[in-house]
Order: C-alpha cells, then structure tokens, then sequence
C-alpha cells in the first residue's frame, strides 16, 4: 500500500475509474471572471471520459469551452472519519458533432436540475489522481 | 423562493452560514503549477471565516498563501435527486500571529488525517452562494 507525504493511501489508476464510475455527483472546477469557482454537477462516464449534461447558455457552459477543468469526486464517513477522493484534470470542450451529440444522448445521464439541458460538456480524464483516509486500528 | 437561472434556489446568505457550520467536510480549490486543483479538507467556522488546519510545508499550504479560493460544501441525495450547495470565495492567508495561532488550536478541530498538522489557513467568507435542488411534486 503506497502512501503519499500526507499519509492517506494512493489510488491506482484503476481504482480512481472503479470509484468514478460509481458516483453520481461530481463537482467541476474551473475559473470563472479569472476567480476560482466550483460547481456540483451529476455526470456519467464515457469510456473513461466525464461527460455532464448543460444547457448551452449556462456560465458553466460558457467557462469550460476549451480550457482545462478538474472534475472531483469524494465520500466521507464523518463518523468513522474516513473516506476517499478522486481527481480527474483534463481538457473539457463541447460536444458539437451532431454524431458525437446522438450518441451521447442516448447514455444513462439525465439532469437532476430542471430544463432541458442538451448541450454535452465532455472533459478528457487526463491525470487522475486518487487517495483513500483510514484510521489506524 | 428566488430561483436562478438553472431553476434551483437561491439560498440566503444566512441559510449558506449554517449549512457551511452544519459540513465537517468541504473541498478547497486553488491553483496548482498553473492547473485548477481541488482537495478535500475537514475544517470549522471561526465565526464566518473557515479555518483549515494542515502541515506547514503541505503542496495545500504553499499553494493557498495569500491567494483567492473557492471553498464549497454540498450534501445531495442520489435516490431523490436532491440536495444543496454552498460556496465561498475569498482570500486565504497562514495564521502567523502566535496568540491567533493558540486561539486557533483551541477550536473544536481535529485533523482526520495523520501526522502533526499545526498550520493553519484560514479563508475569508467574502462572497457565498448557495443553491438548493429540489424536484416537482
């Protein structure tokens, strides 16, 4: 088990896509007005890609066009005080081929958030990083 | 009830105080080597500032001195679809006033994570937002 200088437990790559795939709700984090901003969002994975569904003219649409984003997904037991954590940084961009777009309207991913939201935000799961807290005993 | 333009509500400033002082956990998002970087921290309220607590020579640390970042908690319930958020944006500084520092140790904050983790950041509440999702019905 690899440990990281803070002590929690590094994830494999594998680990970090297992965790990922299992989680409803992430948060996008971008800047927004050259301030660092932050937004939960429900999302599904596409082969290994973050795929979140907007309308086209939302701020989050507007601050993810073609830029870099890290998208994070967490559980924490505040009991046990454990838990888990996975970031993913990578390029997001717009789905914009009429193909691409049929095709992902048709994954498992409907907007909790009213309104018809249509336009695909897909972010590249470039560098995935991942660390799990346990408590000794 | 004021809605946004995605439909959720607005919560008041008051209503993301004490959903802020209700978390154990939120995730700090700063800038890391030029990427946007997220990371999740146990914290408490220090009236309306968040105090972190960490090692001093923490990437955290080094990349949250005298900088502007997002902190933001959430709960959402993936069955109902529900849930809210909370957002804030303001200056990070080190506390490195020794009578600040010992006042600041005696807050009702442990660290989850191991290791001595006698520094702490804290962040001014200078912006919040807060939005809550419900659905119809």
């Amino acid at each position: 088990m690899k440990l990281d200088s803070a002590g929690l437990q590094v994830l494999s790559y594998e680990e970090c896509i297992r965790l990922l795939a299992g989680c409803p709700i992430g948060r996008i984090v971008f800047t927004d007005r050259a301030l660092p901003a932050v937004q939960p969002v429900n999302f599904c994975l596409d082969g290994e890609d973050i795929v979140i569904r907007t309308t086209v003219g939302s701020k989050l649409a507007a601050a993810t066009r073609r830029t870099v984003v890290a998208f994070e997904v967490d559980e924490f037991d505040p009991v046990a005080r454990t838990g888990w954590s996975v970031t993913v940084v990578g390029h997001a961009r717009a789905a914009e081929d009429p193909a691409e777009i049929e095709r992902l309207a048709a994954l498992p991913l409907t907007p909790w958030a009213p309104g018809s939201r249509d336009h695909f935000i897909v972010i590249a799961t470039e560098q995935v990083s991942g660390r799990r807290l346990t408590q000794p005993g």
